[in-house]
Formats: C-alpha cells, sequence, structure tokens
C-alpha cells in the first residue's frame, strides 16, 4: 500500500530505538515532500556517520586521525582519576562543565536490572586493564556518574562492587537541589545530599 | 565538543518537525555505533525518497512512473466522490478498509486555528477546478475525512463552506464506538453518533 522507497525507510527506521514505526511513516511522508537537494543532504549527513571510529580506551564516538580519541590522548588530563558514564551524552554535559580533567569510560545505557550486558563487561574489564598497566593497580578515584535513580543506584552498586579493588576512592555525583529548583518540591533523599554537600 | 559529523547530523535533523535536538543527538550517537554497512543502507533508503513524486490531481506521494498516482489513474474508481485527508497515512489507512473507490485530496496538516495554508487553498482550487472540469461543475459527494476533535471540527465546517457549491453532498466520517472500545467510556457525542449510525 505504501510506496516501496516508503515502506522501505519505515522497515529500516523504524527498528533505531527512539523511533516506532508511527514516527518512521510520519517522518518518511514528511521527508518525501522535501526538496531532492535537502534529502541529499540529510542523507550525506547520515552517510557522514561511517566516519567517526571508537576509542580503544574510553569507548567514545570520536573522529580525530590518532588512534584515540583526543580526550584519552589528551596528556593534561589525569590518567587516574575515571568517569564512568552511561551515555555519550552525559559525556559531552559533563565536558561543557571543563570542571573535570580527568578520562572517561563510556559503558552503554545499564540495564534496569543491575546486570551488567557482556559489552559492558568488556568495557569495564578493559578499564581494570589500563588501571593495572598504568595506574599501578589502584586508580585514584572512579567517580560513578549514573543518574541518581532508583535503577541508577542499583547499577552504581554493581559498578562500586566492579571496581573496589581498582580504585582508591569510588564516588557518584553529589546530589543537591538543581539551580532553579525549590526546597518545598525537593524530596528528602535530595535535601539529605544537599545538607552534607552544602558550600 | 560533540565530533563534527554528529554536529552536522543533529543540526539537520533536529529541524524535522518530530524530531528534537535531544532525540536527534541520541539518535546520531546510536547511528554512529552502527557497522558502516547498516549507516549506508539506512542513508540509501533516505536517499531513495527523492524517487517519489508528488501527484498533480490528489496532491499524494507515489512512485509509478506515470504522471499522476495509481489511486488518480485507476478508472475502476469514482471521479465523482472525493474522500479530502489531511494527512497521507490516513489515506493509507482509509485505502486499508478496500471500502472506498472514490479519489482523494490530500491537504496536508491543517492548522488549529481553521484558517487554511496557501498551499492547502491551491490544492483546494485545484479539487474545485477538476470539478468543474470533469464533474460538469459538482461532484456527487466529498467526503471530509478530517479527525472529529475540537479543531477538527472547525476546519471541516471551514472546508465544507469552501465546498458548498461544488458536491451535491458534503459528508463526514461516521461517529460512532470504536471497536474495542465500551459505552461506559464514551462520551456524549460518540454515543449520540452510534446511535443515528445504528446498524
Amino acid at each position: 500500500m505504501l510506496p516501496e522507497p516508503i515502506k522501505k525507510f519505515v522497515d529500516l527506521f523504524s527498528n533505531l530505538p527512539s523511533i516506532g514505526p508511527r514516527q518512521a511513516t510520519r517522518l518518511a511522508f514528511y521527508l518525501a515532500s522535501l526538496g531532492k537537494e535537502q534529502i541529499s543532504q540529510l542523507a550525506q549527513s547520515l552517510a557522514g556517520l561511517q566516519q567517526l571510529k571508537r576509542c580503544p580506551s574510553c569507548f567514545a564516538t570520536y573522529q580525530n586521525p590518532e588512534a584515540q580519541c583526543l580526550i584519552c590522548l589528551n596528556s593534561q588530563r589525569r590518567r587516574d582519576v575515571i568517569m564512568v558514564v552511561e551515555k555519550e551524552t552525559d559525556l559531552v554535559s559533563l565536558e561543557k562543565t571543563k570542571k573535570f580533567a580527568g578520562r572517561y569510560l563510556v559503558l552503554g545505557e545499564l540495564r534496569k536490572t543491575g546486570l551488567l550486558e557482556p559489552e559492558q563487561k568488556l568495557r569495564i574489564n578493559s578499564l581494570k586493564n589500563l588501571i593495572k598497566k598504568e595506574g599501578g593497580g589502584q586508580a585514584e578515584e572512579i567517580i560513578l556518574a549514573i543518574n541518581p535513580t532508583t535503577y541508577g543506584d542499583l547499577n552504581a552498586a554493581t559498578l562500586a562492587q566492579e571496581f573496589k579493588d581498582f580504585a582508591k576512592k569510588i564516588t557518584r555525583l553529589g546530589r543537591g537541589i538543581p539551580t532553579g529548583g525549590e526546597i518545598e518540591f525537593a524530596d528528602e533523599d535530595t535535601l539529605s545530599g544537599a545538607l552534607s554537600n552544602r558550600s
């Protein structure tokens, strides 16, 4: 019933994690209504993602010609302080603060069960090996930058267990009242965090 | 901060109507994590949408080599019964019923103000001209297949006004209880419709 190019687009794009068949169909018809030039630009920008590589040390996506990403290559950054993040967008947000001068480990989104996927175990082992080789067996600090949600807490506990022999200190990001937030609406946990992190 | 190909992708894709910058960013990183072959397939399926044309009679997207879509070309279908739809996905859903043997006019999504956009006015005039030329000035029936929402009712009234001299009958899709729906939860309007459309 659908024109063949629409059907093909929908079949492929509705398999992507954040796009369902309905959104894919609407998107396909919208895209088809654009000019050829604009469609071609979009297709090229998608194909351009092929240029990206995955850093073998931190597993972040990168583009520079070297065999590692710019953060891992940067000798100004500490190698013995490692921030563990789930998503690359978390890494990007943290980098924007310009307050962190260590390295990263990108794990990929953690499951809601507290169990690690095989790829995540490989990445964790890769970091352990780096710490053994470069850090004399123990990093100074591993920061678990995992969301402070129920599932996040569970996953952070799993990760803390994994890394317990590989870092002198295992920390998480401080809890507190977000800028623009109101004390009245903060839950107990957040307020407890804000009290102990007061400055 | 973002790798250049990711940034370019996000810039272009977050301008599409149903995709925001956050979804575009997450999508970009996800796509970057796929194999080159898979990215290339997706890019090709997107580029494939360039092959589609817009039917000059009903304004639907089509692919066949002729100068009109297969529905408009089909001589088995009545030319004097026209279904006006907003979205092509509505057309696809209606075609799936196999209960309609007339033609279509695709208008594009109507605004919530009851006012028509210039492109929509052009399409309406194009249909009026077709009716003048082919239908002797009046179609047998124009069915306004517009959602039965408050905005939809407003827009349907605007369209009924537009077409009032161009069809013997102007109708809308019947209201009633949808299959799987429960009488208890149906609103008054739906129930009134269901009563007058009983079979």
